[in-house]
């Protein structure tokens, strides 16, 4: 097989539940993505639950781990990050996603941190929601949404 | 509140995994669609993980239970069904959503029946991914994509 430049990055800040992180490495799977994960992570890598929603392909999945989000932000500072969040200036499909961009995912339950999405307000991005007393999306339904979003902006490169 | 027609009409063939359930309903909440489940289902629906998936927000959700598909699709005669399914013919952002729209989901082991997908082959529609032992997407994941492509196709209605 041929190494080639994966379609997007999909970043987990601190994730915490590894139910979430077991579906969304098999959407990188599945799509040729990249998968960064900031620690600490709420989870094992090996615990039994994220074996049980990955173990199957986890072999095929391409991910790097990280003690800092300042960590992968120096690696690849010439790339285009993205920020998910719930008070994102921007929605996610307003935006002009390319091949290799990064988009960063906050906590299940409080999001990304203020200094993270205050150091690129123009890069900060939503996903619609109705108003309601329900806080948000579910995790690995908002990394789908909008990865898919990324990918169909750039033609599904190698997925069709 | 008035009540006006949902932005679309999500249909879960036998659901089999009440937290797949649970993370769609939040997403029929928080985007004014409507939950339509087939039964027979995989789990009671006050069972406890439904519950700790959905609990908090599962009165606010506009659900109806059925005895077969042929009983849904009788009552909506007029409307347009699509089903999701890997066998699709065509990928599910090349057709055209509209409001009120029914979108079909199978089981999460085997997918939709011959006879559903055959009913309408020009309906069928699926998601691009990279061809890999790995069977599929996690059912959320793959409602939230083809929602939010629909919702994103009817200009996001009432939730920007």
């Amino acid at each position: 097989m041929i190494l080639e430049q994966e379609n997007l990055n999909i970043v987990l800040f601190q994730p915490e539940i590894p139910q979430n992180t077991g579906n969304i490495a098999r959407t990188c799977v599945l799509t040729n993505s990249k998968l960064h994960l900031i620690r600490p992570l709420g989870f094992s890598l090996d615990e039994k639950h994220l074996k049980r929603a990955g173990l199957d392909y986890w072999d095929q999945l391409d991910m790097k781990v990280y003690e800092s989000f300042e960590e992968l932000r120096q690696l690849y500072k010439n790339s285009d990050f993205y920020f998910s969040t719930t008070k994102g200036k921007n929605y996610y499909d307003d935006v002009h996603f390319k091949q290799g961009d990064f988009i960063v995912f906050g906590r299940e339950s409080c999001g990304l941190p203020d200094e993270i999405r205050d150091s690129d307000p123009e890069k900060c991005i939503r996903v619609p929601m109705i108003k309601t007393s329900l806080r948000s999306l579910n995790l690995s339904n908002t990394v789908a949404i909008v990865a898919y979003e990324g990918l169909r902006q750039i033609g599904f490169k190698n997925m069709k």
